[in-house]
């Protein structure tokens, strides 16, 4: 049986308000680097809160091209032996036997990635490129304001480790109905969604026109946070702060609605329509 | 002569305030890709807000240990042909003539970096990495409170895409006496730390024991924003937000003064002497 991941520790800090600094325990968000691979071969490294690794690196893979269906996963685990400081942080995802998982497909548009791209990047391209991968998600259905306000709320009462640590985001996924159907909190906000994505990938909730209808995130909304939504083909994307211009020109194109400053009773409605 | 780099633009969203929708004009960031590119090679792609490319690719580089001192490099500057939509988004980073910049250096640890680690992974290995790349910085001087309110109140008035956006980080350097030295904003938090480095990198303020003594940043502070100010040899890291448990240990074990939650005149005081 595996440890529980532990996703906050003990630290000792000093705390100064006004002018006198007392030293007390606080409690700090676990970072730690997390290794991707496919087959045994290095794909990504990122800097993660423990927990959800398998989700985190499903959902990752997902959203690069280089899973297109659960079907293509074989195993996906931890390597190396329990008990060393590197065990849990390095997971290897396999295809199932018959299937073939080309890394070869990671896409560019992130930090960090390597890329060849002759003739240079811009937004309008990567949008393009997105219509060229993805149908936009024809949802024609207005969601309600009232359904936006209660996702806000169920994934604020999830964020236990944010309670604890304010040092987090959370991402989470609700039904049609707005029920919350899952909820995952990380140091990195796109690592959140990436775990969000995956588990919706293992449970088989990735089916356009029913299912899933809200991605809530408790950061900004950028660009690739609404390229995660489209190839999960969630329509609506709630964010508690702002949307970048990229993140806008996306939603329009793939008929993604896109919220913002979604606090207190309010909310900027970038593209689509809230009812 | 370059136009001024676009920062925001106007994008026509609803605002819903209770229960009425009303159309109006809104400022949303900008978020654009740049491909950086070392000797005509890419390196890495990141979602940023135009402006101080260069800065941004010199920052990043020299935090990857690509560039380490300012005489390795010759010229730097946006490839293509002005007026097509790819231009501004692509910058070239040439060596000094003599000189040689292998971006086979570049460093694991970052999302999306290809990498080929054959022990796997963990965050008490990427601080021991840390530690044999740079010496810690023994400062041996307590940073003055005042000086780090001070320092919070100077980058918040500096905040002017914020102050319009409200969709973007910022990160500014601090001279010994307190003054502000530079800083910028962008979409990505990493982003706004490597655009201060590379302008500190530029103006030759890199140079430990004098200069540059705090590193503001308006978000939390991961490992990944130490890292950056030990390269930098910046001995202070004050954030708006919480740290994380690797950002804490790193400055530890380098000799940083990292301070959290500075906002109100309260702070948290991980590691390092306040007076």
């Amino acid at each position: 049986m595996r440890a529980k991941p532990q996703t906050s520790v003990i630290h000792r800090v000093t705390r100064y308000d006004g002018s006198i600094g007392k030293s007390v325990d606080d409690v700090l968000v676990v970072e730690e680097p997390l290794e991707i691979r496919v087959a045994g071969e290095s794909v990504a490294v990122t800097m993660r809160t423990p927990g959800a690794d398998r989700a985190l690196a499903l959902g990752f893979l997902y959203g690069e091209g280089i899973i297109r269906k659960i079907g293509d996963v074989g195993r996906a685990e931890h390597c190396g032996r329990p008990g060393t400081p590197e065990y849990g942080n390095v997971i290897d995802v396999l295809p199932r036997p018959g299937e073939i998982l080309d890394p070869e497909r990671i896409r560019a548009g992130r930090r960090g990635t390597l890329t060849s791209s002759a003739c240079g990047v811009c937004g309008r391209e990567q949008i393009e490129d997105m219509m060229q991968r993805c149908q936009p998600i024809d949802d024609g259905r207005a969601v309600q304001a009232a359904m936006i306000f209660s996702a806000q709320d169920q994934m604020r009462q999830s964020q236990y480790v944010f309670a604890q640590t304010g040092g987090v985001h959370a991402a989470a996924a609700f039904s049609e109905t707005g029920d919350m159907y899952c909820c995952f909190e990380d140091i990195g906000r796109h690592n959140a969604v990436d775990k969000v994505v995956g588990h919706l990938l293992e449970t088989h909730n990735i089916v356009e026109g029913e299912g899933i209808q809200i991605l809530a995130v408790s950061s900004r909304a950028s660009f690739e946070i609404v390229q995660k939504a489209v190839v999960a083909r969630i329509p609506v994307v709630v964010a508690v702060s702002a949307a970048s211009s990229l993140a806008a020109d996306l939603a329009q194109a793939m008929g993604i609605t896109l919220i913002g400053f979604a606090r207190d009773k309010r909310m900027v409605i970038y593209t689509g329509a809230v009812q």
